[in-house]
C-alpha cells in the first residue's frame, strides 16, 4: 500500500509563529497533496507582531541539509525564501545547481511585512547574481523590484518595465505583484518570459490577516509545478489558492495573523 | 472573514527529510485542523537512510522563540519531541513553566529510527528531572523506557510495571508504546494515570515506510487535546490516524519512507 507524493523542497527561513516562512511552506505542500521538505537557511524569533531575533545556520549545514534531501528523497520542484546573507546564498545556489534542482521559484525575500529586514545588505547583490539566474519563476513585491533593480512601480503601467527588468537578471519567467498599488481595483500581478504576457487577477482583499502570502504563494506555485502543471497554470492555481488563504486569514495574536492554508477545507 | 483555529505547538528538532521532527508534527496540526507552530531546537540534516549531522540552536534563541509564539499567538496545546541536551531541555521546561502550557505531550526521544544518537548523554537525566513532571501525556517507546527508567519489557505482561515506573518521573499520564513486542498480534499500546488504564490497539502493520511514527503520534495527541478531547479519547484518535499514516507509508528515499500525513485525503 505504499505510494508516492511529490516532491517539494523550500530553502528558506523559519517563522516560529507558523504563519510564514517553511512552516508557511510545508502548510502548503501539504494542503497542495504534496511531500514536503525544508532546508532551513535561518531561524526567526516571530509572532503576528514582528521580528524578534535572527539565528543564522552556518553555511555548510545548509549544504549538510540540502545535500541529504536531494541526494536521497529527490526534488520534483523547490521555492526558495529568506536566504539571510551572501554567504548563505552562495551555498544554496551551489547546491541547487549541483542537484540540477530544474524547477525553482524564487521568493525574493528583503523584508518582513512589518518592515524587518530579513537579509543583510550584502544579500541583495547575491540575489541578482547568483539565485535570480537559476530561477524558473521569480516572484518579486513592488519593494523588492525596487531594491534588485531600482525600478519604481508608482502605477499599474509600469509593470511591463518592472518585469522586463526583473527578466534582465535571469529568471525564466517573473511574476510581479502588484498587489501594493494603490490605483487599482483588483490584485493584479503580472507574469511573462518575454513573450508570453499574462495578468494574474485575484480579488483584492481589505483582510487584515495576510502573514505569510508572500511565502505560501511561491509555496503553491512550486507545489503545482511538483504536481506537473505548467507555469502559466501553475501561477493561476497557486493565486486561486492564496487569494482563499488570505480571504479566511485567522485572527491570531495581536499583530498580523497569519493566512489559512485550510481554507479550502475549513471553508470550501 | 476571519476565523481562529485551536492553536498547536511543537517544540522539537527539525527534519530536513520532511518525514518527522517539526516537519511531521507541522503537517500532522495542519491535517488535523489546528494553528502549528513551532519552537525548533535542533536541526538535523536528515534523509530515509539516517541523521547526517545536528546542529544545535543557543539555547537563548529557543527561549526567544518560545516567549515569542507563547507571549502573543497563545498554546492551546504542545508537544516535545527532540530536545537535545541537558542546557535546551533546561530552557525549554523553563520555558513551558513561565508560560503555564498545561497541555503538554512529551515524546521522549533520545534515538532516531536508525538507532542514530538524537539526545546527548546529560540529556536523559534532564528529561528526567526538568521535562517529564511537567508532561500531560509522556509517550515512551521501549527503548525509552529502558532509559529513563531501566524496566526492560520483554512481553505484554511487563508493560503495567513499566508504565509505573514512568509515572513514577511525574507526567500525569503515560503511553507505553508496546509497538516493537515481537509477542503480540496487534500493536498494543498501554496508557494509564495510575488509576484508569486502557489498552490503545491498532492494527499492526509489516509497513516498510514508518519514518516520523514517534513524532506523528505525538503530535496527533496535542492536536486533540487542541481541539477539546479528553486525553483517552485524544490518545484513541492519534493511534487511529498514525495507523493509517504507517499503512499508506510513502516509498520515498532508499531508506525508510515516511508516513503519509494527508492519508485521510489520499486514501480516506
Amino acid at each position: 500500500m505504499s505510494a508516492v507524493l511529490p516532491r517539494a523542497l523550500t530553502i528558506a527561513g523559519s517563522d516560529s509563529g507558523g504563519g510564514a516562512g517553511i512552516q508557511a511552506d510545508l502548510k502548503t505542500f501539504t494542503e497542495l497533496d504534496t511531500f514536503g521538505m525544508s532546508v532551513i537557511v535561518a531561524l526567526t524569533a516571530q509572532n503576528t507582531l514582528g521580528v524578534h531575533g535572527v539565528h543564522e545556520v552556518p553555511p555548510e549545514f545548509v549544504t549538510a541539509q540540502l545535500d541529504a534531501v536531494a541526494g536521497d528523497i529527490g526534488v520534483d520542484a523547490a521555492k526558495t525564501g529568506m536566504l539571510a546573507s551572501a554567504a548563505l546564498i552562495d551555498v544554496v545556489a551551489d547546491g541547487v545547481a549541483r542537484h540540477g534542482i530544474a524547477r525553482l521559484v524564487v521568493d525574493p525575500v528583503c523584508a518582513s511585512k512589518h518592515g524587518d529586514a530579513l537579509v543583510r545588505p550584502d544579500a541583495i547583490d547575491a540575489l541578482k547574481r547568483r539565485i535570480l539566474p537559476l530561477a524558473e519563476v521569480a516572484t518579486p513585491n513592488l519593494g523588492e523590484v525596487a531594491a534588485l533593480t531600482g525600478v519604481q512601480v508608482r502605477g499599474a503601467d509600469d509593470l511591463p518595465a518592472a518585469a522586463e527588468a526583473v527578466l534582465a537578471l535571469g529568471p525564466r519567467w517573473v511574476l510581479v505583484k502588484g498587489g501594493h498599488l494603490p490605483d487599482v481595483v483588483d490584485a493584479v500581478d503580472l507574469l511573462t518570459d518575454g513573450s508570453t504576457t499574462v495578468e494574474v487577477r485575484g480579488e483584492r482583499s481589505a483582510a487584515a490577516h495576510t502573514h505569510g502570502t508572500g511565502c505560501t504563494l511561491a509555496a503553491a506555485i512550486a507545489a503545482h509545478r511538483a504536481l506537473g502543471l505548467d507555469v502559466v497554470d501553475a501561477v493561476r492555481a497557486a493565486k486561486e489558492y492564496v487569494t482563499g488563504a488570505i480571504r479566511h486569514g485567522l485572527a491570531l495574536g495581536g499583530g498580523i495573523g497569519p493566512v489559512d492554508h485550510g481554507w479550502r477545507r475549513h471553508s470550501p
